[in-house]
């Protein structure tokens, strides 16, 4: 990055296409294309396999251009967390968007309702997650005040979300997602569209038998609500949920009909320490920090990623070595410097200037922490760099 | 943030200024220009009392607008820890800047000696640290291919980074030091310019007395290693280090000249955890991550800032209370949300669309994530947006 143009960085990188691997500027975060396009092909086979339709969760990865990709690949659309990065999607050209979370602000529904007025025009749909009344009639309101070119009143579809034991947001199952349904059917603009049920804890539970247990309780959940909801004559079109952890527990649940998993793409170190389940497709490490050697001791190196570099909630990133031997642990060094010690007796400190790839641990808020993906095909190696990939949602908070 | 536009952020938030407080989105991060003022005052007076002198710390704000406005409170320059950033502060404006860590790659250490070329001709000056023969050696070829337009040779400043009991970067005080002196010294374009000590440990020490004693031991390494260099007829101009937490102990030791504290300025919960020392001004929290309720229930309440809000590295954010009173505990929701429960019996759970302030655990990661700062004067109940503050070296890691 070289921040003395106002060139955006993207534009910046460009001339780095074609070149080998080794002329990447470090710390920089960089996607081996090849292995993210496996796990992609992998998924949508999954998905297909299972009659599931799978919804990418942009929240991962913030690209547009990477929203298209998996559409291109099977996808039927996006999620996203937040209304800025609809926006963003929508920008980018992706027109079929689910905000899977609650939204609040009236000024920020105002721009739901305009976003789902021009998805509209572009043959696209918006929908969106509630779990309060409250929430419902200031969603109705919007979308009231918000009306096309033409006048005409926009819809939007609606989700319940009810809490299947992730503790967050989402109200109970049972009664409750059955009065916001009745809530959400007294205004004309809001369509019913059917249950979000996403159990984010139970992605990171390392045992895939506790795993299943918690998705099976889940998918109890589910079905006793909907019963309930069907028993008033309304129609549960579909159940949203599911993340890379779990995937396989609700895919072969009967109840979910569609998959939200996202972090498949890019394997982090934290999914990748997972008990795999033997169901679950092969997903391999396709993010990687590229590092180098800043400084070197008797004892310890030092490299120039730190977590300003790559995210440190889910632990420390893992170094990668091209025949997985595990030859050098990551130490915390702060914000812009990692510890680098070797695993066990016999093995070098790693001298000053060498090249260093970590898997972080947790990919979402690392690609948050990046201007630009540098996309690698060919191998870390010997590859060169294939694309540039714009992290277009990043910082998009609100 | 509106995405839909490619006008920068900053320039989306204008319309802001002038506003009150309750029109900021959420989340957003916001700054307490008063506190901060008060902060940056207390810190010069400091600074002049004790004699020393002071260059901020900017891989904390990140913004060389802030930069400047330390600089006009008395700071003499700023430190930065990458290469990408130094040209962010040049181009912003800022034109003494010390990058107060070692740079390897040719490539970079070609844009290091670009930057100080075009600094001289500003009248501005780049400092540098180093910590091997590599390092030096890699520093003079590049000063030496890179000439002035007049085909002169450019200098650059090198301080010798010593390891004060960090465990981190640096040579071990005393011979290994006196040897780096040597080599600088063998290169017309390298200026031997005194000695980085900075102990990043201590400054998180909670214990005021564990903190003295630990900078006392690294100013005793000091005093070893710069008799060591002096006895060798070289001069040791400065001794530069000292952070927000041990500053107190390094401008009393008589041995630093130079502190480069940054983070007293925004004052995170991290720093505010550690016993104060007497001696220490009294610096506010100023940094305030704004969020909002978006799900409410018996339990607990959801608000919209998760950790791609604010780094959750040194710890979660607090809540903050106008009258510091401790109602509401923050749990970790994620990268979106946050839980709040109630601090103790008979206290509510917040209701929907409720506003609150989070102090961030750490603020040099947490303005890291936020491309700016909204800046508000009259405080955080009845105050008013008084500017924006582009972060322009976020996400500048190279």
């Amino acid at each position: 990055m070289h921040l003395l143009t106002k060139t955006p960085l993207s534009e910046q990188l460009k001339p780095l296409v074609g070149k080998p691997v080794s002329a990447i500027d470090t710390p920089s975060l960089v996607v081996d294309l090849d292995a993210m396009n496996r796990n992609l092909a992998r998924m949508a086979e999954f998905a297909k396999k299972h009659d599931v339709r799978w919804r990418a969760h942009a929240k991962m990865h913030k690209s547009s251009a990477l929203a298209r990709l998996q559409m291109q690949a099977g996808a039927i659309g996006v999620c996203v967390q937040k209304t800025s990065e609809a926006e963003a999607m929508a920008a980018g050209g992706v027109h079929d968007i689910y905000i899977s979370n609650e939204v609040i602000a009236p000024a920020k529904l105002a721009r739901v309702a305009a976003l789902a007025g021009r998805l509209a025009t572009e043959n696209g749909k918006l929908a969106i997650a509630v779990d309060s009344v409250e929430g419902v009639s200031r969603l109705a309101q919007a979308m009231n005040d918000s009306r096309t070119s033409g006048g005409n009143p926009i819809s939007i579809d609606v989700f319940v979300e009810i809490d299947v034991g992730q503790g967050r947001c989402g109200v109970a199952p049972g009664s409750a997602a059955v009065a916001l349904v009745h809530e959400i059917r007294k205004h004309p603009a809001l369509r019913f569209a059917g249950l979000q049920a996403y159990h984010g804890k139970a992605q990171h539970v390392r045992s895939a038998q506790e795993r299943r247990d918690l998705i099976a309780i889940a998918a109890q959940d589910v079905v006793f609500t909907r019963k309930l909801i069907e028993a008033e004559g309304v129609p549960v079109e579909l159940v949203t949920g599911a993340g890379t952890g779990s995937m396989v527990c609700e895919a072969a649940s009967g109840v979910y009909g569609e998959l939200q998993a996202g972090s498949f793409m890019f394997m982090d170190a934290d999914y990748a320490a997972n008990e795999r389940d033997p169901a679950q497709p092969h997903f391999e490490h396709a993010l990687f920090v590229k590092t180098q050697v800043i400084s070197s001791g008797v004892q310890h190196a030092v490299c120039d990623a730190g977590h300003k570099s790559h995210a440190i909630d889910s632990g420390l990133p893992k170094v990668h070595a091209p025949d997985d031997a595990h030859t050098l642990n990551y130490f915390n060094g702060g914000d812009e410097h990692g510890i680098l010690r070797p695993a066990g007796p016999g093995i070098r400190v790693p001298a000053l200037g060498q090249m260093l790839w970590l898997i972080p641990g947790h990919c979402d808020p690392t690609v948050n922490l990046h201007d630009c993906l540098i996309g690698v095909k060919g191998g870390l190696d010997t590859g060169k760099v294939s694309r540039i990939i714009r992290v277009d949602a990043r910082g998009a908070l609100t």
